[in-house]
């Protein structure tokens, strides 16, 4: 069976010849591409792909939201700098600063805890268990009914597979809801910061260089995962001793040439490449653009109240450089679909699904489902349009702790199982990082303006975004009267204990009671907006609920199609396992001009402006006017690849995935992909999606001639 | 003799095999280069290059501060758009928006007048008057002296060349006054408009893409020049004829191919190739930096005073666009000048030139005037930095007018072979032009706006820049004080009659003792400031003089140490004719990225949003889609080609140079540099430096397919 499927059969008739591989391949779907694995390059047997215990699958791990792979067979992992960065910092002082020195541990007694919640997940098993999820779903069900049954379902298997002991199990839904599957992942909970190089290498170029090309960024860093001295997964303990992976990846020092051919193994977080024109035209009309708009007052907002060089500042860069980022981001994505037509082409492909259902599967109800599809994405529009105000309006930080608590207070009153996610037992360690963590993210006069900010927009708007009970807890005015809300707020931060982290804590524990009864006022405003709150939850539940009858059927559709025309479908990312391939390739972003594959220590010089983001350290930048390669040079450039462009199919939550040749050997580390491709989450174009490695040649050589990490080019297995 | 000059040089050694070919060549020093313009592929008898009135040379004219062409015996003349867009301005209105729409002339008789001002200059003869200029000119003069005598000098000799009717001379300086030529043209005062296409087109991408790639500008208009029946210029008048050159190009319908022989003649500005270490250092690190902030507050200034919409802002759009224009210029020789290392660099030159003085020419004094250059190059910067403020605390435009005026006053008073250039008789059509132009760029809030900027600059810096005479005339506080200088100014527009466009024409017919007792205050501050404005002008002009001694002996230097190397040394850009020649060329603006030497049709549908700068028309977008090619489709590219780029050494002033194969066929036309090429003017870089032209395919497929121009297709001699 042909592979290319649906978004490229669309994109080739814009794109000509361009060759990129779209596709996040599942492991079990291998066996339908393996021909075209073969004839792109692998030189692996392309069924040893979908054994996720054996080499190379085995080798590569979830540290949720990031992907990584074990490269020794003592445990040391190797992801992103960016992915690792937060340890870096977690255990940076003013006196020790590895954000600015970079870290190396010299021996396995020198490495340092990972910061708070980081675990190494290794899948395990994957089962389909959509027959026992979906059993008896059906259109005559209530959509909350339907949403129940299946929540239900996935919390009770899900709790059978982690009575394994150090198991941490998910349900995860494909195609829209038409297939489950269980993924059961081992979670190694003791994990140490071994390597990182310092920002001015690890994160050189910064935001400024966030999805750009040419790009110079030596994004990788190397944990280690340890277990207790009987192999299981268990706390932090000296007595741990490091995880010996059954499979590891041999690193290579011979690198890779423009057209070989390439394959990363990760965890895309979330595509919607099957989402339907009416939420397509949402998003790219309404959603996006206003989105934009509201993070850039929420930016400006932040920076008067926390001012450059204020202590407060600190505490909100996180979030500024996450907010501009995704203004970044928006603003690639609304160009992408300009250049591309999004609207046009996503009208196109449905005019097309249409004809083949009218002309080759007219009685399957297929072109019913598609109608109901399209007036419940309509719907689900129209909600996100209503609520938008009023959820930006609780966005204070106490405010959402506050609710977060209660909610657990009464979540707690039911057996564990029967919780809602995010409140269970099994949750609760994160739930308490999050209750620390807000001690490092908090300033009240910022949070007080954004909240203020927000209460502004939502005041300002139309009455028809108004919901009664903010209005009477905030008592808030008909028209916007600055004065009179700030001494509302005032009020709300001079009297409240949420600020402090033993409160907070101490709230895990408390009874409903404890916050009806509290004086707190924004344990009073949770408590007052928590019947809205249920109430908007249900009907999103329910409108999930409809869409998990009809969305399944939709997909069926879709696969019919792509089957009847030679192609196989793949399902959009949901942060499992996925494998992509396809080749070292520069590309055309626009008419005129062309990305190269490979950057060069050169560019690294050319941009280095001596202050940051462009600092590279003193000592790097003698050995790049020097010429000092080593055995890492690449002899057609003359120089060492920083970093490579390739064809893969990644989006968000691929990064730190290990890239591998032909032989399953780590070339690299996928670590972004181009501005031009951030579209490519709602329709894969092939002439401009590439995907950014950092190259295991420029890994080596930082190790080898800046940093001096030898012991660990020693534990790895080079191959040439 | 080898041609690879000064500058290249040093750069090969940073560029590896960069083949860029650097050189502003004067039509005499051709000879020189004869041997590789023929290696590079130029297919013309090098010898026929240097004579002005023979082909090709013959064709290539002057419109002042652009260059154009002649391409039909009927005196057709091709430019740039942004060379002839005053014109097209000069003549739409309301109902006929020729900006919008475009203009195009069906015959002769619909031409239009250029705007006031537009002249064709024909350069008819070039003579070296070195001796005559500089004879007696020694060291033991004082500044002044040096100044005057040789100022006296090319006044004389331009008034003999002027005896002539019709023709307007000049003698212009070479080789920093170590050689002077009389340059001869015939001025053609009556040039009408024939055809510019709509700005959607000629602009697109509009400042947005100024000095960018990818390019896909159709910046090409056409004039036509007329003579009286009598074959001499004439003013404008029914009666003249189309002026029938002597040579005019043939156009090329067959294009060009990467790596092609292209060569361009024109007239390019200035450049500072051979500006000396303090300069480089003192325009790097202290001018550009400077003028930037300064140039950032002056435009918010206007932005603030003239708001989106208002009358005030159209009046000031133009300058808004040339200062924004000039911020990216500065930014981008900033970086260039980084990118390069060009102080480094410059220095080492420096010290190569010492060395070849000390082994090789130590009796000649070089190193007493290197020296001594140096010391008044500091000199130089020194004063600049002390007068900035003050000259930018006089940056009202009707104080500039009331200056102008009065000084026209007082040199009308000298025959007029002793005033000042700039208020000779031969000055005042030019004169009394800008007294009118004033009225369509003046908007008194704007200028009184700007003016107290400049003030509170000038007020809040240290004591030492301060002036008396303007302080007292303005009665300027001691620490900055907004309202008592607010009042002030406030009188100043409210009493002054300036800004009648009458008034200012009045002006210039009166005698100095009218300015002395105006009541105006403008002419008050005017007549306040005169005494101490000469004073600065005549220790910039000892200053010139002093430079007039030391600089020629400095070239003289310089191109005795290439000449012993076996290179040729070119004279800097001074707005003289000069030969340029290379090759069709893409390059990489840095590390990772590269820019492909066309672009085409496909690349406006891409960039198209709809909104200018990227509107282009809707029939034109539809001739896209469609893929109309016609004849001028380049097969390699499956398109026509829209803009190319080439290694061509050229700068401001170059605009609308014909860009000719190596048959002398005009194949495209210049109209701009990357920005990565604008660091050129002091530092040529032949790995970075690329000139952009629109190709004369896409010239003839916008007339043929877009404008039906098919009548001036036709007048054109098209060759294959």
């Amino acid at each position: 069976m042909k592979h290319t499927p649906i978004a490229l059969a669309a994109a080739l008739i814009l794109a000509g010849s361009a060759a990129a591989k779209e596709g996040m391949w599942t492991p079990d779907q291998l066996s339908l591409i393996a021909e075209d694995l073969k004839e792109t390059g692998l030189e692996l047997d392309p069924d040893s792909l979908d054994e996720l215990t054996d080499f190379p699958m085995g080798a590569v791990i979830s540290l949720g939201g990031c992907t990584a792979s074990f490269v020794s067979p003592q445990g040391l992992v190797v992801t992103n700098h960016h992915c690792a960065r937060g340890s870096i910092q977690y255990n940076a002082t003013a006196e020790q600063n590895y954000l600015e020195e970079g870290f190396l541990a010299e021996d396995m007694a020198a490495e340092l805890p990972a910061a708070p919640g980081t675990r190494v997940y290794v899948t395990v098993g994957v089962e389909d268990v959509t027959d026992r999820v979906r059993q008896g779903i059906n259109a005559d069900m209530s959509g909350n009914n339907v949403h129940d049954t299946i929540e239900s379902r996935r919390k009770e298997i899900v709790a059978e597979c982690e009575a394994q002991a150090g198991h941490r199990c998910q349900v995860s839904s494909f195609f829209g809801g038409a297939q489950y599957k269980l993924i059961d992942r081992l979670e190694i909970q003791d994990v140490r910061l071994v390597y990182g190089p310092a920002d001015s290498i690890g994160k050189y170029g910064g935001d400024v260089d966030n999805w750009m090309w040419p790009r110079h960024t030596g994004d990788f860093a190397f944990y280690r995962a340890y277990v207790g001295p009987d192999g299981q997964p268990a706390e932090h303990s000296e007595d741990n001793v490091p995880y010996q992976p059954e499979h590891y990846l041999k690193v290579s020092a011979a690198g890779l040439d423009e057209g070989d051919f390439v394959m990363a193994a990760g965890y895309p977080g979330s595509t919607q490449r099957y989402a339907r024109l009416p939420e397509v035209k949402h998003t790219f009309e309404w959603r996006y653009p206003t989105y934009i708009d509201t993070l850039n007052g929420w930016i400006d907002t932040i920076e008067e109240a926390a001012p450059v060089g204020s202590d407060a500042r600190i505490k909100y860069e996180s979030l500024l450089a996450g907010l501009n980022n995704y203004v970044k981001n928006l603003g690639g994505q609304i160009e992408g679909a300009r250049r591309v037509g999004l609207v046009e082409r996503r009208r196109a492909r449905e005019e097309a699904l249409n004809a083949w259902i009218e002309s080759e599967a007219p009685d399957r109800g297929y072109a019913e489902t598609l109608e109901q599809l399209d007036e419940l994405s309509a719907e689900m529009a129209q909600a996100s349009k209503e609520n938008r105000l009023y959820n930006d309006a609780t966005r204070s930080s106490l405010l959402s702790a506050a609710e977060d608590l209660y909610r657990l207070s009464k979540e707690r009153q039911k057996p564990d199982a029967e919780r809602e996610p995010g409140y269970m037992e099994r949750d609760m360690a994160f739930f308490e990082q999050r209750m620390q963590r807000l001690e490092r993210r908090y300033d009240p006069a910022v949070d007080r303006a954004v909240w203020l900010f927000f209460l502004e927009q939502y005041v300002e708007a139309d009455d028809s975004v108004r919901v009664e009970a903010l209005d009477e807890a905030l008592n808030l005015p008909e028209t916007w009267d600055e004065q009179q809300v700030a001494d509302t707020l005032d009020r709300f931060y001079a009297e409240t204990g949420l600020d402090s982290v033993e409160r907070r804590l101490e709230l895990m524990e408390a009874d409903p009671e404890a916050f009806e009864n509290s004086d707190d006022p924004f344990i009073q405003l949770a408590v007052a907006l928590y019947d809205t709150e249920r109430e908007l939850e249900r009907e999103g539940e329910a409108r999930a609920g409809r869409m998990q009858v009809l969305r399944p059927d939709y997909m069926d559709a879709i696969i019919a199609w792509q089957r009847d025309q030679g192609y196989a479908a793949y399902p959009d990312a949901n942060s499992t396992l996925r494998i992509t391939y396809g080749t070292v390739m520069g590309g055309s972003p626009k008419d005129g001009l062309i990305y190269a594959p490979f950057t060069t220590l050169e560019g690294i010089l050319e941009k280095n402006t001596g202050e940051a983001p462009f600092n590279a350290p003193e000592h790097q930048l003698e050995l790049i006017r020097e010429s000092i390669h080593g055995r890492w040079e690449k002899e057609s450039l003359d120089s060492v690849p920083v970093n490579f462009l390739s064809d893969l199919d990644v989006t968000g939550g691929n990064s730190g995935s290990a890239t591998m040749n032909a032989r399953g050997e780590l070339v690299g580390l996928l670590f972004d992909g181009t501005i031009e491709s951030v579209n490519s989450d709602w329709d894969f174009d092939p002439r401009t999606t590439r995907s950014i490695h950092v190259d295991s040649r420029y890994m080596l050589w930082v190790m080898d001639k800046v940093d001096g990490a030898d012991h660990l080019i020693e534990e790895m297995e080079l191959v040439e």
